[in-house]
């Protein structure tokens, strides 16, 4: 494997004091009142925990940006280019929001269990619950992403931003549903999906702090490619690791992407290279499968190159993600900017 | 019963010119692109029909502050206070998506199988498309709401007024299905969820022209009121039809609300009279319920003089919403915002 290896102690402190921040912040911006069981059911899985990833690559862009060394400035009061301020908190829980929204939902469509180790938001209330918890989660993203204080222009970009990416999302769950009943996605389409899926997210989460600073168009841009890239290589890299980590580790059965008839880059590529990727694995149902019919399609795959393939897309996309961060100043948040990218397909679970 | 008769000629056919206007619409703001199935989905119960009494209201509501006569601006163009223009019918649509969106969504937590005289869309196509297609919904209606071309700072106000006004839509809706549970809801608390479950669109449709072309707070408010009173008489009607009209013309069994126990401010006030509102109907069956049953038990709730009450209270909120209305010029399109008040609580069907 390629590029540089990440010093795990400094990323995951500073991920660490952004995400106790974020923590800190949910409850105050979405407090529980009543219909409190519609609340209660709303914070539910925000509650359950989370890296916070999304929230975190926002607020270190901010701090790149307005060149302030992290975590010396006040998030709420945060500085914009033109004298201003505006409250960077709110607009990196805005995105947190979004983000479970999606959770929520996607759990419904996929009738998944659990979710962070906790039962899904439908299972643990009920279906109309989490539809109505999901839509409520939206709606106050929204009204928490209109209070940041910036300029009305710039609201009116961001609401622009986040309102665009909650669409794509819709669109990219719906291709990925779609992708199930085919067996001839090209790596190309695969790429698309995984974009409007996951990877407008985190392009979000970078591009607003520029856009609630002020930042000129030319880097509201390349900060949008930046999380783009670095989206795309999470999800690949979350692909490589169904594969190739234990199934204790990785909290559900592992090749359980292979067994449900998942489209990856992995099982696009392989396809390519002539293997019969649907009858690597007998069975459809996950409880069925054992860990020796998994072993062998991951040695099949290997074979054939994809898992190596993957992985090299997933640094190439760091790679590329990591240079669109020139448009920065040269200061200790855009390192982290890189660290982080470079955590996205470095960590193990 | 008090208050003047609706002209139904006048009003019904300034209500289908709109509502032409809007049908052409629908699709030019909400195309059906990739993903098609998605797309289909989040058409089909807007491509089913329905009144469009939301933005029509919008639309006329804009037409009485621009003091101009109706249907004779361009919606696509339609002047603001101050010399700009913006694009009514972009606001109007939006409305109207949002109706869209949460009829799904109830439908889903409701487990109706019936909307509009068609298959409701979880039916029609699968649980998780319809979760999809809502959420597609309340993205687009927000990114139709940004381009009506208004300047930034009444966008704010008006994205605001919609991210609101959805929350409250959410909360309307957990309390409806609350007071499912409950048998000791009061007139004061069914009014109260009805306000949010139901009015706040009508409220909503109602002062974002105002908002959208630049009028003062007092007017905004004052249409807001309106709309909300209007809105609540909507819904107090509706509660009395379902008791009041014969099966075939309701397009389905009336008496409904007694069997699956919906609390309305009929039943609340019956309560509130002694009778004990839960013995009338036995069954909670809607296909096992008779008409004998269902015609018992309206004489008794006509007997302790609930239904003259409701009507009584439909009525007064219609009064106190038209009188709001005189912050706006005297015009047709006034008049017209009389009349369709009116309308609401004197449809029979």
């Amino acid at each position: 494997m390629a590029g540089p290896k990440v010093h795990d102690e400094a990323i995951l402190g500073a991920i660490s004091k952004r995400r106790d921040l974020i923590n800190d912040a949910i409850p105050e911006e979405l407090p529980i009142h009543r219909p409190k069981r519609l609340y209660e059911a709303s914070r539910y899985l925000l509650d359950a925990g989370g890296k916070r990833l999304r929230p975190t690559l926002l607020l270190t862009t901010a701090e790149a940006l307005a060149d302030v060394e992290p975590l010396s400035t006040n998030y709420r009061e945060f500085p914009t280019f033109d004298g201003g301020t505006v409250d960077m908190i709110a607009a990196a829980v805005s995105v947190e929001i979004i983000q479970s929204f999606t959770l929520i939902h996607d759990d419904i469509m996929d009738d998944d269990d659990l979710r962070r180790g906790v039962p899904a938001v439908h299972k643990e209330y009920d279906l109309g619950t989490a539809v109505l918890a999901g839509d409520t989660l939206y709606s106050k993203a929204f009204e928490i992403m209109l209070d940041t204080g910036a300029r009305s222009d710039r609201t009116v970009k961001a609401l622009d931003v986040l309102a665009t990416t909650c669409r794509k999302l819709c669109e990219g769950q719906a291709l990925d549903i779609e992708f199930e009943q085919h067996s001839d996605v090209t790596p190309e389409e695969y790429l698309k999906m995984v974009e409007q899926k996951t990877a407008v997210l985190y392009a979000a989460s970078a591009c607003l702090p520029a856009i609630l600073q002020g930042a000129d168009d030319k880097t509201v841009d390349a900060l949008y490619g930046y999380g783009l890239d670095i989206g795309r290589a999470f999800q690949i890299h979350d692909d490589v690791l169904d594969l190739t980590v234990p199934s204790e580790k990785l909290g559900k059965q592992r090749g359980s992407d292979l067994v449900e008839n998942k489209q990856t880059l992995i099982t696009a590529h392989a396809r390519k290279q002539g293997l019969e990727i649907e009858e690597l694995v007998d069975t459809t149902d996950i409880d069925a499968v054992t860990e020796r019919e998994i072993d062998n399609a991951v040695t099949e795959i290997e074979r054939v190159g994809s898992i190596e393939y993957a992985t090299d897309q997933a640094y190439k996309f760091v790679d590329q993600g990591k240079a669109r961060l020139e448009v920065l100043p040269d200061n200790e948040a855009h390192e982290l900017l890189c660290t982080i990218a470079n955590y996205l397909i470095e960590r193990d679970y």
